[in-house]
């Protein structure tokens, strides 16, 4: 629906900040404006102000660049959690897949993203130095590299690698293979070579 | 993604806001808040604004229900448009529908749904009413029904039609028959039925 006749300004600029959002195209924008407004005033305004709060008064964690509605976040001000391990993992949304597992009791460093030389991104516009200092600050003993499996993860990987070099830190980078469930038929040949090569001893 | 921790209240409220919205699960919810929150505090306003100012300030045309800054509609206050003829419609989606056909020049009228006895809709939810004093008090010669080819449609259509039969006035149904581009074989019989009843002369 290009350019339609809206007969309103109000729902033509609602639908056009809608339109804005990712992956939102102009006749989902529409539903979604026309969807709040046979909501009651209080409930529109509890989604506009949940917005415009969540941008104005946001924290990230000063430990672990993690977002948070304090100066630390919940996660490393918990005396429960392994303060000798942190994970590292390129954004927020890492650390929430993470937690749902529970598998992981350490503590988090978000770097904000990945070398990308083709996107312009540096290890200076990532959380690395504050990692290192982290890092050689603290009792760490491991850092896990919980980066994505992909060109620009492996060599974050190995530029953090040789930051820590000469700190006295257990490394390690969460293993690769085949997903459950996968079919091994389909599994690309660089994901089953490695989950053959990286095999582990069957436990009964 | 089912209860995530999200270690902000201030972000799980904004995504839970989100996923109230019709379609939206909790994943694209989280999704466009984190997009939200890598904008600058000026767009962020611009989007939470526009929605709250639309709830707030939108009006509807006293004429004819359409959604409008004014207390009349553009198309209602548009001396161009042929004001003798009226065109019936669901909602205000069908008006913009329309108009982007640029096939009318007159009025509309938006009954704000259809009867539903099954949804508890009956005539006096709907603006028929204000339809009929409408036609009655205005020099109206045409009233033409473009309601939902669905059964609910068509009894509205008929309530309408029972409704203004003392009026002197042509009411008409829009054509229904295959769309553009369908394809034959696979037009449902009542469809493809009518178009051959209601076929139309070959004009060369």
């Amino acid at each position: 629906m290009q350019s339609p006749d809206f007969s309103s300004q109000l729902l033509s600029q609602a639908v056009d900040e809608f339109s804005k959002l990712p992956g939102v195209g102009p006749k989902t924008a529409l539903r979604l404006v026309l969807h709040l407004l046979r909501q009651d005033v209080e409930q529109v305004d509890a989604f506009s102000s949940a917005i415009s709060r969540l941008r104005k008064e946001v924290k990230y964690c000063e430990v672990c660049h993690n977002i948070s509605d304090n100066d630390v976040c919940s996660i490393c001000s918990n005396p429960k959690r392994d303060a000798s391990t942190i994970c590292v993992v390129e954004n927020i949304q890492d650390v929430m897949a993470i937690e749902k597992t529970q598998s992981f009791r350490g503590l988090y460093h978000v770097l904000g993203g990945v070398i990308s030389p083709m996107e312009g991104i540096g290890p200076s516009d990532l959380q690395i130095a504050s990692l290192v200092e982290r890092v050689h600050n603290n009792d760490i003993t491991e850092v896990i590299l919980a980066l994505s499996p992909t060109m620009e993860g492996d060599t974050t990987n190995f530029y953090i690698f040789r930051k820590l070099a000469d700190a006295d830190v257990t490394i390690s980078v969460i293993a690769r293979g085949v997903a459950q469930n996968d079919e091994l038929q389909y599994t690309d040949e660089v994901t089953l070579g490695r989950s053959i090569i990286n095999r582990t001893p069957f436990k009964k």
